[in-house]
């Protein structure tokens, strides 16, 4: 069966402006499906801001397997019934994947409890990213290093918590660095940022950086069952404790009850 | 000069529940704070959540080295601003402990990204213990191993991310585990959750616990000068690159512009 | 393409001990390879210390994508040549799964580089294991926790570096408690620590261990080819290097010259 | 109590190359030990490779807080026997940092348990250290990046395990990249690996390097009581075990036996 991937596209700059209408007619979001689709076990559809639910419904994430988003300048369009949604969906086993600017949508931000900050150059330089670890699935078929010509510059430190995996580290021209590819995981859910993608430039034609997505779809796609209730915390009675015991002391719950939250 | 320590206490069940009001007469968050008080590089104060801004104005925020915080029954009860104004500042570099209950407070959803979510029971049983790893400051001056003879038992799976370090782990007289003692970063802030204390036992009166708390204090505490804006994500203009580059391509910003959020 | 798994065996006690040779007939190994066999995806063949060169030839390792490892009456008898041999295996890609006593094999220790001691106790105790994340590959199919009735006991502290993930945590009977398994990346090799398997008891007859072994080899193989050289450290001469630069001031090396190791 | 450093000086260039005399005419040891020495909480001494035990007598190994170390050029000489010990001191808290080539130090490989290499180029070219965390406590007093206008390049990928935290992260001129500052725990040790240092150029002369190395050894002393055997795994007889438990089922090892290494 295949990976049921959803990308999520903000939509906005391909609609308003000239530059980005020209690399991505038909969204930034369709040129990263039609390059997933590429792979025969791989199904990706789109989902837009502009929908309701902005697409992305319970019914849309119980069938979406990895999740790739990508927003700048509507992240405060997002409404945050869709953002619990979308993380209780990656605390039950969904992937997700944050591209660029997406370090500041929502979503990613609940997702990592920290800033998400950076510092930022819009001047087309040159960006070498480079890999640690020759081994990670997420860099397979991939060289050492490989460069975009034109791209965004994004700066350390980036506000995030310390990854489980650092994967990419890159290089910008103008003399910053960056690391721009993590790994996360949380609650039963894959977690990748990768940094690439400012809408201006072409940079999701790129066939590396297209071939980062697709071993991060594949890296981040969990085939266990997805979690019923990702935020059950169940009480345990003393009768099925898992060894025998006798209830002492004083008590403020009874039996049955609901814990607070 | 001495660390300032702020433990905010929820203050319900002292209020309302007899035993709790026998154990903690003036609050748990008071036993808690004169135990940090013995210690001459420390001075700890109390607020509660029935104080305006729940005690934790900015100015309050600003003068706290490391927050202590115990919550329960009325998590739902805090509000949003203050929850956002004490991830802000641990953002910034204030410290923050969180005990027992605690795990499903708002600020520590908030700042684990994660369910947070255990399994429970209140039978008072025992619970022991252990630490990991010998050399943890956390740990210093503690055996191997120690034991409160009545505890409500929490329960893996633990739903937060995988912690910088594990420092104990619990044993349960009922058959249960759990990573009793966990540390995070989250921005400039240390971060440190610490199981044991429910409010129906005298856990906050033994000796152990408290040296705990107070090790974690000392843990927490960031001795660097808060960072005025942790959320700043500023632009670094080509003028000042750190190399010399020349701006090329297309550009969605211009000069001096903010960001999108 | 199936997985092709080596179980090593120092096959010691099967030999001189009535109780695990009645347990393990055809050595602890057999019934592990025959355990994994079962699986189509596997094909799990045995080695033991007493074969030429313990039976992991360079020949044999390269054919190895998974290496399985009991070791505890011989450890200092195994060829410090074969460590070397196999640690470059696994920083080349090859998996790497150490069970129970393994603890203190030879291998295990040179890929974590710390004492990897621990507590212990041989009185057939009972051992829970629980899970600390539901989505772990190596927790498929798993309850969130099962028994052993009886096994040795392993008790923290346990002298290894913290864990990219600590996937099961065990309770004892006796009241100690053990992180039990354990993921590490070394080099381009995973490598997963697995706790249960003394040698007088049946725990490698048992379902669900099989199982966690089973899904370990599958999370250890790593598919990708085998890095030829794992501690190549190439010279980048000027010439080549990514951004054209010019050599200024003294230097030590000669072009074209080996660095110093 | 000041801390007690020892700064480990390969001293094998510093007397035979013109060049690196010139920079360093007591060897650059002396220079770092020098430069610590104007911080009154450190009290640094030097060791090298010509004295015998290398200057790393097992007195000498315990009257140390933190080890610095530098070599390059004898890895190879060094005693596997001082290696052992210096292991040992590690796993039983005390401090250790490798600078520079020492990441192919024996003491470190085995620290690390992974290849520990990495590219490289002698051109003289620019690096610049970014910050990846403004509140770590090795950064403190430091700018968000600085600059060492010539030093060799040492390239990802780095075959290290993943670090307990990604301290620094260097650019380089030709346009590599590098993890140049990471913290590591192993036993009771506080490792950290800080990248500058061509022995051909005036690094350990730069204020900026030379307040690494001093926030490093503060971040490193770990203020606890040595351990006394790091490498202990003691028996619990049944007869102490924290909860009792009866003997149950068949048995390898007689009462008081040392446990198989």
């Amino acid at each position: 069966m295949s990976i049921r991937v959803t990308v999520w596209g903000e939509n906005v700059h391909e609609q308003k402006n000239r530059i980005v209408a020209g690399l991505y007619p038909d969204g930034m979001h369709s040129t990263i499906a039609t390059a997933l689709n590429r792979d025969p076990g791989v199904t990706a559809t789109t989902a837009t801001l502009q929908e309701p639910d902005h697409g992305l419904t319970p019914e849309r994430l119980a069938a979406t397997d990895v999740l790739v988003w990508w927003g700048h300048a509507a992240h405060g369009d997002v409404q945050d019934a869709v953002v619990d949604r979308v993380c209780d969906a990656v605390w039950s086993g969904m992937g997700a994947i944050f591209l660029h600017s997406a370090h500041f949508a929502k979503p990613f931000k609940r997702l990592m409890g920290s800033p998400c900050n950076l510092t930022w150059r819009e001047a087309g330089e040159r960006e070498r990213l480079w890999l640690t670890s020759r081994n990670h699935p997420i860099a397979a078929g991939l060289p050492d290093s490989f460069e975009l010509e034109h791209e965004e510059m994004y700066g350390e430190p980036f506000g995030v918590p310390e990854p489980m995996e650092t994967v990419f580290v890159s290089w910008f021209q103008g003399g910053e660095v960056f690391r721009s590819g993590l790994t996360y995981k949380r609650g039963a859910g894959n977690v990748f940022y990768f940094r690439p993608g400012h809408e201006t430039y072409p940079t999701y034609h790129d066939s590396n950086v297209q071939r980062v997505i697709l071993n991060a779809v594949k890296w981040a796609h969990n085939p266990a069952t997805r979690i019923a209730n990702p935020n059950a915390a169940p009480n345990v009675p003393v009768e099925v404790a898992p060894e025998p015991i006798t209830e002492r002391g004083p008590r403020l719950h009874q039996a049955g009850e609901e814990g607070f939250r």
